[in-house]
């Protein structure tokens, strides 16, 4: 274990969270608040912690995936719980633990709140408090990747515990281009919706935490009833915009290169828009009765089904009041998730198109046992490694959800709030049914219940392993490295 | 498709249904009950029916996989229609859909009846009832493998389609001892019971009908309230029976056959005592407090979790009041299910052991990238194939039971019922939790969502894919078979 390279990375990662909390800090100097301060101090703390930990640039600047992985998990541990510290101090969220729910849940771009009414928070904090999805959305390392040299093949590493989806790809030759590239594209989608949320009347510091939110598919609110409040054409523009985030990055890179053809050919949005489509006309059709016009209807209904699959978390209506099939489509959502390369958490579409493959190919295979053919997608084949790694995937997400419904139920609140506050958590998503429904909130769990959620939060932003790795104990033996040798 | 030889084994098939239909007719007999003419009857037609299918035996007597699948399929969606007439006909089930849904719930060991008082049911018809588990349990092709001749190796491939667990072995060189040695075991573990029964003043028609309930997984009660009115005694030996038959029948095989050492060795039916053992200590520490009673709390925490995870569906308490942590336990064992190769249904122990080694490997092979390692089972390597089947086996298990949730909601009886009940159909348990708990049935479901259910008990019992198979439009097709050709 290269430990001296984790502490030089964290120290990088420590010095941009100090950076990016001056942020805050400018707000609370905007509106005069006092609580800018603290991010001040804040900013200027952890930029000298991390100035001392990244002082000497080791010798040896070689990473491995488990290093990665390490990096990935302690990095956004350390981030969320400095990151807490202003919601803390200021005392607007008086709970150390609540603190780092809150931001854990930003973070991770969940959108889980604690707050039962997010418009008492004073500007710098509710500015924090939504540019923790923008930054968690796309992601600190790759952010890393972007503005600082790193030696050779090792940022793949990082980059690979970090990104969603079931494999890595570069976009542009070089990894440290196409992390610059991602948030220049990033960058500029957020700017484009706060325009238009602007010319919806929305006041400019909203529009632009609502951009946040939506950018990072996290879906903290600005609004005590989230989006029920707002307008028919506000509602529609965040429907749209989640649903862009929600798209697989590389899309955008195809467009942006011209490969127009190329771009809408990928099956992954193809799909991703196939399943947004059929799931809002079912939901219309099933929940018409509840709004008894058609615009209106398609409009929740949409607007739900954008939130939930793009594990944004946004409600424009209490949907826990909608009939059954449709709460249980968004259930099936809240798993399925936004596709892979986005800023959306979940399974991701492309992890199903491979899993749906397989059994295709089974079921082939009982009909003719001796014909042999490799999956594939987007006409290249599906190295057997990547279907295997989905394939544990699913298989560890499942019993790692399990493990957290059965720890979370000692809570006693009901099943349905035991299933979908985790459903909702390890999908990065933010509100499930019942007691943690769109109107309510995460506050009256426990503290076993919140530090399970907190956990779920950061595994599934992290794609689990990266954070179920600092479990493995193989991972803090010191004997050298050794390969098994089999027949 | 060898269409003359699946009409062939559908007769065999119905001709031994109007065997077995002869054991009720002599009960209508004993006990002088008219209904027992029905019976003889209905043996007499369907043995008739069968006589007629399987006059001629074809000339190609050659099955591949598919035609097992076919087989097995249609046989099973027979067995279960015909064996229902009995039901309709004497009126005792008046609705020709609730007869299907009891009688498929029969056959495939699932219990769920939507009898509201099995005691109104005359002895004939309850003999028949609780028969339809016993036959279940080991299934039909089984038993006629065991009693006619068939060529070559295609008995293998109706037994693959028919048999529980991720692979097939014989127990010894030839197919058709291994089935007749099968039911040799199962016929003297049922006896066996009978005795423990009777012992503890059980009336011997009440023993036999429990034990086929209980050697078949399957859960019907003979009584109003389950076994809540029980003696601990009775309790307690149906507890163990249960348990008995969800090991794994190697395990009586090789105890048969004097390899103690290897058959306490076998790491399966280990894990599955594990299991039992782990959640009734911790389901009566969770519960200790409804019942005051060290002894009691262990027993009815024992028999609840034997019944759940060898999928019988017996109670001896009503669990829907139990604590939330023990209501989700038992849930997890719904799905866990009893050792492959057992009578009992779920997904199967050696499943769930070969998909954590699975994730053990991949967690190991994130820190030593270049390491390859086989997974192994009991000193032997674990195929790729293998590997790969199970977990196509638990994504489609996890698709076809989230569409049947969506469709059994449209009854709006709440999330839990819904998730419960088809967690208890495609388990092949019986009871669930609200609606459909222990002191419940399933008669007030609609018919959409009793056909959903009857859908999934036969997946479940069946392994899923003979059921899916008959959905694959490969299946149809006349073109002559071919090999792809990939590089």
């Amino acid at each position: 274990m290269n430990a001296s390279m984790i502490i030089y990375i964290l120290g990088h990662v420590l010095r941009i969270e100090g950076i990016f909390m001056l942020m805050p800090a400018l707000m609370g100097l905007i509106y005069q608040e006092k609580n800018g301060w603290v991010f001040l101090f804040m900013a200027a703390g952890l930029f000298l912690l991390g100035f001392l930990l990244s002082f000497k640039k080791p010798k040896n600047t070689t990473i491995y995936l488990k290093e990665g992985c390490v990096i990935t998990a302690l990095s956004w541990i350390m981030m969320s719980f400095f990151g807490c510290l202003p919601f803390y101090i200021t005392k607007e969220i008086p709970s150390l633990l609540d603190a780092f729910f809150e931001t854990v849940s930003g973070f991770t771009t969940t959108g889980a709140s604690i707050l039962p009414d997010p418009e008492a928070l004073c500007h710098a904090t509710q500015f924090w408090r939504c540019f923790t999805h923008w930054v968690g959305g796309m992601g600190v390392l790759v952010f890393l990747l972007a503005i600082i040299p790193m030696s050779g093949g090792s940022n793949i590493n990082l980059m690979r515990a970090e990104s969603p989806g079931p494999s890595v790809g570069k976009l542009v030759p070089k990894m440290r281009q196409t992390a610059a590239l991602l948030y220049l594209i990033y960058f500029f989608l957020t700017i484009l919706e706060v325009f238009f949320l602007v010319l919806g009347k929305m006041p400019v510091f909203d529009s632009v935490c609502t951009s946040f939110a939506t950018a990072g598919t996290g879906g903290f609110g600005v609004y005590r009833n989230s989006f029920a409040g707002q307008s028919d054409y506000l509602q529609w523009v965040v429907t749209i915009f989640m649903i862009f985030f929600g798209v697989n990055f590389n899309f955008y890179f195809l467009l942006l290169y011209r490969y127009f053809k190329k771009a809408f050919k990928m099956s992954e949005v193809r799909a991703y828009l196939f399943i947004i489509l059929g799931t809002t006309l079912l939901i219309s059709a099933n929940s018409f009765q509840l709004f008894n016009d058609l615009p209106d209807t398609f409009r929740h209904a949409a607007f739900q089904v954008a939130s939930i699959i793009t594990t944004t978390g946004f409600a424009s209506n209490d949907f826990n009041l909608w009939p059954e099939p449709s709460k249980v489509l968004l259930v099936v959502l809240m798993f399925v998730g936004a596709c892979a390369g986005s800023t959306g958490g979940g399974i991701k579409v492309s992890r199903f198109m491979i899993l749906i493959k397989s059994i295709k190919k089974e079921l082939q295979s009982y009909v003719h046992p001796k014909s042999v053919s490799k999956l594939s997608m987007d006409g290249s084949p599906i190295e057997h490694e990547v279907v295997r790694s989905v394939n544990v995937f699913f298989i560890t997400f499942m019993i790692l959800f399990t493990a957290s419904v059965f720890f979370v139920s000692f809570d006693n609140k009901g099943m349905i709030t035991s299933f979908t506050a985790v459903a909702a958590t390890i999908n990065n998503i933010g509100p499930g049914l019942e007691l943690v429904g769109p109107t309510q909130n995460y506050a009256g769990f426990s503290p076993l219940a919140k530090i399970v959620l907190c956990f779920d939060m950061l595994a599934g932003r992290l794609e689990l392993f990266p954070m179920l790795m600092l479990f493995n104990p193989k991972l803090y033996h010191t004997k050298p490295f050794y390969t098994h040798k089999i027949k």
